[in-house]
């Protein structure tokens, strides 16, 4: 490897700002052609993580010259090996204290608007391959957001934009059935492995405070949280009992943790609930059925709607970001992009500006169950209803009929709400609907839905997004298996099924797989064609133009044995 | 059950027709609510095959009283139980006897263009919830096919088009390093368990044809093969061998056997090699990379191009149906749409209408690996160059970074072309690029399958689809889980995953699960919710008129204790 390389910064102005030097966590193996590696960018003077994939030689003589391809650079989210009981080191302590902030908001936003580009945005830059003053306008215009309290310093700073690459969003945390601290962090430390850009801790059981305190020292993800599962229990358990001041004091609670954004249902109005009573499912988001349960009981307007300035005071001061909860989204397909959900979303619309005024950053959670055809509307009247504000959608489903395989189902619907302009997607394990996700199934959920984010980013055309399609697609032509494996989302999988028809070291190396056969492998006889048609000096049009059969005749003489 | 029932046959013009009696195959015991069951239908005097999910009493009070749907009906592929040794009954035979056929064309679209309604097109109407007559126009007009060579009697009539339900296809079939019949023949039988609509036998190793004589004899299905295949080993693996005597013989020996559909690649034409010349990775498809090799040795025109007419008259013999191939299809993400795909497509255009001529049916293969937003124009040129022929295709995988997960990349693309009118979708494992799939593979790829299928046809509007959802979102909303279990794609999954963390019995009828816990449970409150804005006698538009407060004032007196 060279110790120096460069990082493919699009958009940037100065090559130099680009140089940029390696410091590889661990060597290589020959087999371990994987690293987590940091590149130090000399002119920010930050260093950002990356996932490095080493690439063996090229050996195509018949496409285009990759053979200066040495390695290929992937987003990681991993963040530094957690330290057991220490917590992750506080990368982003020293730019904090550095911008101070007594009397002011210290929101990104407040900073973006005044046209400062902090070192979190800087960061961001970098990790996507755009120059800053891209996320700053973002970030400005509230059409992005950098969940970043000042109170969770561990987190390696990201951006939740459509104009970026499109987030995933996991969501572990016990229930009062079931579940541990230990079996949290492990979920944690898993989603970021597979690739989660931030984390919802949604723990409704005992030790909610304690649990989540465990997951924020050791995330290097934004933490997002639903305040309103903690203020319950705080009450018991009834919904009727809660109330603005313990809310409030949940979330100054949460704030001081270092969460970096929350869920506030506050657009389940008091005149909506009714919209949900001829839905086939009602009320599917646990958040706005508490809500509209105390709405009822009390004969008052949503307490979240009520106060909401007082929220974007509290917000100010951390830098939380909201992330307004869609309480009357659908839940099944025959209720989707009903009255209920589009009444709520114009709310969260509103609310959208009043947070802004405090620059206060905001996204919008959205559906749920959609069915195909009704999933671009979505888009559309959120981008319209809230001016813009990045979309963050569960999923959506787009069939009922597969409890068991919902990362499925949803993630053909995250995959084109994302193409539409979805700036997160929460993911959905196989156990929705049925239970709890264990790790298995939180590497299952992710996995499904970083391929529909990656998918989005193809149909988006982010600048990086196809390269890592490319490197595997020549891998894979060129029968370069370790690189293929390597460079797949999950390798180990790709590696085993592989090897479970043709274990044996040099089918690593062989012109085909048990799919085919040594005799059908049609990448092989494309070789095989390419070289032919490259032997015999044909350029394309040429080609078209004149027919090739005077060609394919001088060939015949010498070059048809190569099929035997 | 009651022994008469109702199939529901939209646009049925006589009530009367529409009276069936049901067969049950077996008697349900309490906890097997999932059966086979065949419906005399007394006009056409044909039996229908369905499966059958028995539902308990719908308990709510809230929504639209369901308590008459004690059943669904659902689409059924699975076939009669397979006889050892004996093969399936020959269900069509006595029509085949009955019609004849000397010195014309035995095909469907000869005589739907005649203005006959066969048995077949009976049997898909009815099982298809349409009349007849549309069934028969579509295929007249070729914008549907039934495959159906008379001499595969066993298959159970299915139609592939795009106003029917959106069909999948299962590929199976030994390659020369592994498998071997019975294991072929339990792939068969797990595919059509799982729903394949027809199964196309690969197969290119060893006993080739003693393999697809056990295939067609005990498949329901219609069975596609792709001739090359077995011509090739008959000249000993020498594409250069291959001839046109070759490959009528291997055409004749298979429709004699009773192969439905063959795929042929006669669009690989010798001008459209050097197209792939630039591509990243060539020629993906095996019989277009074997036919572009032939034509490059030759220096000739392909020999299925120029022997088309042949071919047509031989399928007009026994109702096979041209499945033409995509020899030239791209093989990744960043070949998508390019000249070479387009071109071929041109000549497949061009070839249907020959096909037509002798009233022989005709279907179009489609790719592949193609970006998200780059899916709707492959249905649109399609069907403009291909003059309406329905579509099939394989995937499309949306992004070439996920080997193991393949069924979840193409799935997506199967969702989405199948939204925008592609009548079948051939799935894919997640062995797919890296072995032969077993039968668990086959099981996750039928599954993905029909998820893509299903979400399809909900998009598209087919007027039997959302019954489905509808039915299982409603056992959701009510906790009615054993219902939710059984009307669910894969029962015994779905079943696994909630007793994964709930296991015991009292669970089943719990207002819960263990992944909010009770007191979270959205849907439990949402039910109380409804409930309250009912006991007070709000209407919809009356809500949001007045407001809800005095009516909440008036409720908040008898009902808040149900959060209790």
């Amino acid at each position: 490897m060279s110790p120096t390389r460069r990082l493919t910064k699009t958009g940037s102005s100065s090559s130099e700002s680009s140089k940029v030097e390696s410091k590889s966590a661990t060597q290589p193996a020959d087999k371990e052609r994987i690293r987590k590696i940091y590149i130090d960018d000399p002119t920010s003077g930050l260093t950002i993580p990356f996932k490095e994939v080493l690439l063996s030689s090229s050996t195509s003589t018949t496409t285009v010259d990759h053979s200066e391809e040495q390695s290929l650079l992937l987003y990681d989210t991993s963040g530094p090996a957690i330290r057991s009981g220490e917590g992750l080191p506080p990368l982003r302590k020293p730019w904090i204290v550095e911008r101070g902030g007594t009397g002011h908001p210290v929101t990104q936003m407040y900073y973006a608007r005044r046209g400062q580009i902090t070192k979190e945005m800087e960061f961001v830059a970098l990790r996507e391959g755009v120059d800053a003053e891209t996320v700053r306008t973002e970030v400005a215009e509230g059409r992005a957001i950098i969940p970043a309290n000042i109170n969770h310093p561990e987190s390696e700073p990201m951006i939740i934009g459509k104009r970026f690459f499109t987030k995933v969003n996991a969501n572990i945390g016990n229930s009062s059935v079931t579940s541990s601290i230990p079996a949290e962090l492990e979920k944690l430390r898993w989603a970021t492995r597979w690739g989660a850009d931030t984390v919802m801790d949604l723990s409704t059981g005992p030790d909610i405070h304690t649990t989540r305190e465990w997951i924020i020292r050791n995330s290097p993800v934004p933490i997002g949280t639903v305040p309103i599962y903690q203020a319950l229990e705080k009450v018991g358990g009834h919904p009727e009992d809660l109330s603005w001041e313990v809310f409030r004091d949940t979330v100054i609670e949460q704030a001081e943790q270092g969460v970096d954004y929350m869920t506030i249902h506050a657009g389940v109005l008091l005149s909506y609930i009714p919209l949900t009573v001829p839905r086939t499912t009602g009320i599917v988001s646990r958040g706005g059925s508490l809500m509209a349960a105390w709405c009822l009981a009390h004969h008052q307007e949503n307490f979240l709607y009520t106060h909401f300035e007082e929220l974007c005071e509290i917000f100010a001061r951390y830098d939380i970001a909201f992330s307004l909860g869609d309480g009357l989204r659908p839940g099944c397909i025959a209720d989707a992009n009903d009255k209920a959900q589009f009444a709520e979303l114009a709310t969260l619309g509103e609310l959208t500006e009043v947070a802004w005024q405090h620059d206060v950053q905001v996204m919008i959670e959205g559906p749920g169950h959609v069915p195909l055809h009704k999933i671009a509307e979505n888009v559309q009247v959120e981008e319209e209803l809230c001016h813009g504000a990045p979309f963050y959608t569960l999923g959506p489903i787009t069939t009922d009929i597969a409890p068991g395989y919902d990362h499925i189902t949803s993630a053909i619907g995250a995959a084109l709400i994302g193409m539409y302009g979805t700036a997160m997607l929460c993911y959905v394990t196989p156990k929705e609907h049925l239970g709890l996700p264990d790790v298995q199934d939180v590497k299952e959920g992710m996995i499904a839905y970083k391929i529909a984010a990656h998918a989005a980013d193809l149909a988006k055309g982010h600048p990086l997004a196809q390269r890592w399609d490319d490197a595997l697609s020549r891998a894979r032509f060129e029968f370069r298996w370790e690189d293929q494996f390597n460079l797949s989302i999950d390798p180990e999988t790709a590696r085993a099924y592989h090897d479970a028809t043709l274990p044996a070291e040099p089918a690593k190396k062989a012109h085909f797989c048990s799919m085919c056969g040594p005799r059908f492998c049609a990448m092989k006889i494309s070789q095989d064609v390419a070289e032919m048609a490259a032997g015999m000096g044909i350029s394309e049009k040429e080609a078209i133009e004149i027919g090739m059969a005077e060609k394919a005749l001088e060939f015949r003489e010498t070059g048809a044995q190569i099929y035997r």
